[in-house]
């Protein structure tokens, strides 16, 4: 199948597309417009019109958006259809937090295993969730073929566990700590620095005042 | 003072430049090339070149950048010199990890105040912060000054909290829950949906395989 590379700003709206228009789908809405879709994901028509047009044809002029056809579209996109299971390393204070975050609701996405070198939590079971060792990581991950790890492990942990996810096959990191982690080019790394998200909200205040439209925000330079 | 307008790319990895100066300081390091921090930030050479030049010559050709002067020059861009107060509302799972997330240690960010409507977290003292009910919620944010806001509460509860935030001045605020909060034009809101993120991660491992380099990632569209 032949796939568009569409931008990493369109990529992320896509999971929210898709959890509002099951929203719409479960209160009995058929149809919507773009205008109507921009007023719910606060996100501007024209970048909705933008976003929909990589995947081509999806709407008709005039006549606006079939809910269910939209559904059914990003459900396969996102692949809705599968349960990606993925681990977490690192059960302190915020991985307890991501244990119990809802990561299901809207996305098909489970934690189905989690590590930590504590021996009074490895070996338990925290929110449903087997935690293991530290010592039986990448044979658990390679057991059970899991591909994408959380990592919430303290910063000066963060790089040698890292070889050791590297080792153990996986492929992708959703990086917590404020270490830039060394992968090698196939490991996709995405950092999520809640100081830095902090840090640049209060930056944007001090600088520039009010909100700019998300358009403005993400798909500048 | 005239401002440049910077791009929200470039914003974001203003803070990330800033910490990794502070660890260079720190282990003695008094000048670094751009190719020395590319490698350390994980950013390639030619966008920390470019996000510099928004702020004028801060290095010198074949010279490189003197550290101190770049610290001097970012914590004064970042109001890193003054303590920037803010309120936690939603004192449950992930709200007790922020509370513990350590904001400060590069950031000047302190958690000052924190809000709950359990009656028993309200009027407690949590990881140091005074926890107070909702009921003071938009007094406090008064009294105190803050002027932003960390949203940790129920998706169902989120809108009609934010209508007492924006009552009471708040004129940022960070979003986690998964709702796209309405909010007066002059109140910026920063997104960190991280079940988005999770899901962004995935559909790029699956549509393109491994990392692009972050100017790909942030800078297209």
């Amino acid at each position: 199948m032949a796939e568009t590379i569409i931008p990493k700003a369109t990529a992320k709206r896509l999971p929210l597309y898709y959890r509002y228009l099951n929203f719409l789908a479960n209160s009995g809405t058929t149809k919507i417009s773009s205008t109507e879709l921009s007023e719910a994901v606060k996100v501007d028509s024209a970048t909705i019109r933008r976003d929909f047009s990589y995947f081509g044809a999806l709407g008709k002029r005039g006549y606006g958006y079939d809910v269910m056809d939209l559904i059914k579209f990003f459900k396969k996109i996102l692949n809705q259809d599968r349960l990606t299971n993925v681990a977490l390393v690192g059960v302190g204070n915020l991985g307890h937090a991501l244990l119990n975050y809802n990561f299901r609701q809207a996305n098909n996405i489970r934690i189905s295993a989690a590590f930590d070198v504590d021996p009074k939590i490895a070996g338990t079971i925290q929110s449903g969730v087997p935690v293991y060792p530290m010592d039986e990581l990448i044979e658990q991950l390679r057991v059970q073929q899991i591909e994408i790890v959380i990592l919430t492990v303290p910063t000066d942990a963060a790089q040698a566990i890292t070889n050791d996810l590297v080792v153990a096959g996986i492929k992708g990191i959703m990086n917590f700590t404020p270490l830039r982690i060394s992968v090698p080019s196939y490991v996709r790394v995405q950092n999520v620095d809640l100081a830095t998200e902090l840090q640049t909200l209060i930056y944007f205040l001090q600088h520039y005042g009010p909100t700019l439209k998300e358009t403005e925000l993400d798909d500048d330079l």
